[in-house]
Parts: C-alpha cells; sequence; structure tokens
C-alpha cells in the first residue's frame, strides 16, 4: 500500500493513537487503513467412500490436486461460499454441510474454514478453473501431487477421522510446509 | 475506494475477466482491489457460573455491556487473538478456550468466532476500553442494555446449551436486529 484509497495521499506506516502496532495511515484525510486476515471456505465433498478432488487448471499449483475452496465474498456467508467454490470449481452440488476444521494460516493472512459434505449427484465435470474433477477413494489419493499443505492436512484429518468415526470440530495451524512421512 | 492503492490512479468499478462481480480495479496498473468479510474473534469467559461482560467506554455502542471481541489481525491464529481482545478490553487472563459459535453477519461484511473460555483467575478490571468489568449470573445478565445482537445471541444460545450440558459448534446467521421476546 503506497497511497490512501480515499485521497490518494501517499500513506504513511504508524502506530496510531491508542493502538500497539504499526498502520498504514493517511496523514491527510486521518484514515486508518487496516489490513486482516482473508477467510477461505471450503469443503471435502464426498460420495459414499469416496472423495472428491479438482485439478488446478489456474495458477498458482496448476496442474496440482484440490478441494473446492476460495475467498469467502463480501455479502455471503460461510456456507454459502463453500456451496459457491464447490459450484465454481467442480459443477458440483453439495448438501449436509458440517463445519469441521478451522486453519491458522498465519504466514499468508489466511483462515480456511473447511466443511464436510455430500455430494448431492454425481454431475461433477471439468471446469473454467479445474482441467479434471474426480472422485478418488483413500487409496487412491495422489498425495504427492496436492496442491497446498493445507489440503493435505484436510485430506488427512478426515481420513483418521472417518476411522474412529467422530469428526470434531477442530483448529489447526498450518506453517509454511507440512512434514512428510 | 476512490483511488488504487498502489499507483493513486483513480479506480473502476467494473467486472473484470474471469469473474461474475464487480471490483474495485485499476486502469493504470491493474490490480484489483478485492474486498473481503472481516473476522471478529472472542469469547465468553466464564468463572464458575458466572460470566464476564464488560461496559464500553469506546464508541460504538458506549455504555452498553459486550463480550470481548475484536478484529483478527495479521500474523495472529483465531485463539491468540481472542486471548488478546479478552486481556485489552478486561485484563483478564482466559483458558480451556473451546471454539463455539461461528455468525454470518452479512450486512457488515463480517464474521464472528466466539469460544468459550474460563478465566484463569479472578484478575479482570476496567481497561482503556471498558469502564466496568463484572460477572454476571444468567439471572442478573442486563439484557436491555447488551451492546450488539450478535452478543445477545451468544450470550442465549450458550445459556440454553448449557441447560442441556452440550456445546455442539454452531453457525448462525445475525440480521440486521434481533427480534426480541
Amino acid at each position: 500500500m503506497n497511497y490512501c484509497s480515499h485521497c490518494a495521499t501517499p500513506v504513511e506506516r504508524i502506530i496510531p493513537p491508542d493502538d500497539d502496532r504499526p498502520r498504514y495511515v493517511c496523514p491527510s484525510c486521518n484514515r486508518i487503513h487496516y489490513q486482516n486476515p482473508r477467510l477461505v471456505v471450503g469443503c471435502i465433498p464426498t460420495w459414499q467412500d469416496q472423495i472428491l478432488l479438482c485439478l488446478r487448471d489456474i495458477e498458482p499449483r496448476r496442474g496440482k490436486w484440490t478441494l473446492p475452496a476460495g475467498y469467502l465474498e463480501n455479502g455471503e456467508g460461510v456456507a454459502e461460499g463453500a456451496h459457491r467454490e464447490t459450484r465454481e470449481e467442480t459443477g458440483a452440488r453439495i448438501e449436509a454441510l458440517r463445519p469441521y476444521l478451522l486453519f491458522d494460516i498465519m504466514h499468508i493472512n489466511q483462515i480456511y474454514l473447511m466443511f464436510r459434505s455430500k455430494l448431492a449427484d454425481l454431475s461433477f465435470h471439468p471446469t473454467r478453473e479445474s482441467a479434471d474433477v474426480r472422485l478418488f477413494t483413500a487409496e487412491n489419493i495422489p498425495w504427492g501431487d496436492i496442491a497446498f499443505p493445507v489440503i493435505e492436512k484436510t485430506l488427512r484429518c478426515f481420513l483418521a477421522d472417518r476411522e474412529r468415526r467422530a469428526f470434531p470440530f477442530q483448529i489447526h495451524p498450518i506453517h509454511t510446509r507440512l512434514q512428510r512421512g
């Protein structure tokens, strides 16, 4: 951020009165331009014992597999956002959404909220964002080609919880890279 | 938003290619300035059967009672944010945080995440933001003087769930005003 988005004056990086951390502040109109984490909403769409993954056809991580997820939009509820992202990335309709995992991804200022869900039918298909959309059993998940650490962690949590038949709502941190093995 | 925060050119409000909704776009440097909901984190601090509330000494809603809550900061985890807001607004230290309620407040583009928690001790006190900080039993909660609908809803959910001794993680919408009675 270089300029005030309200009045175009160059902003300063200072600690405002009654605050305890640096903010972008406009010396002309005095607006404080707060910057906060963004919320990503997504889901684990399942069909019987299979999980729906999509092959990214956009950067970053084009050619890697992921779960449907994306930024929550203004004016949108979190479950509504998960429905929308799933439709946009896989063409699928989902139902029976259950909030399941929340991830603090502090180094990139993102919070992920992932739902469990069921596919309403098998009408998924490739989309503008996904070159392929496919169901995987636990044995066939392409672990070496998962797009993001948060998606790998989501899948591992889900499979472990499915073994023990309990899906408590959980919060996990995600650091730069998951440890393998 | 009037100007590009990167290059100070007046922004345009257009639907970018491959998008489906209007964004602020810079016609000079082509940056898209996305606007997304902000996440508020807070908690219900309890001591035995009592709940800690704070009397707001800042606008909006100065002179009304609330639970500790505030915007999540960049680089901060959600539980860490709830600890910080509680310390800043009540001076209290909390422990045993459990994620409990998530609220979609779509008309103001906010998502609230509220934790249950226990006071670590009775060292709470008035702060710069709170003219008074006090424990309330269920019978004494000042229902007519609660600062925000989301806080009233949080308290009502908590008391109802405490009656049935189960606190499942829940997502609720908050509309402009709660219905009374």
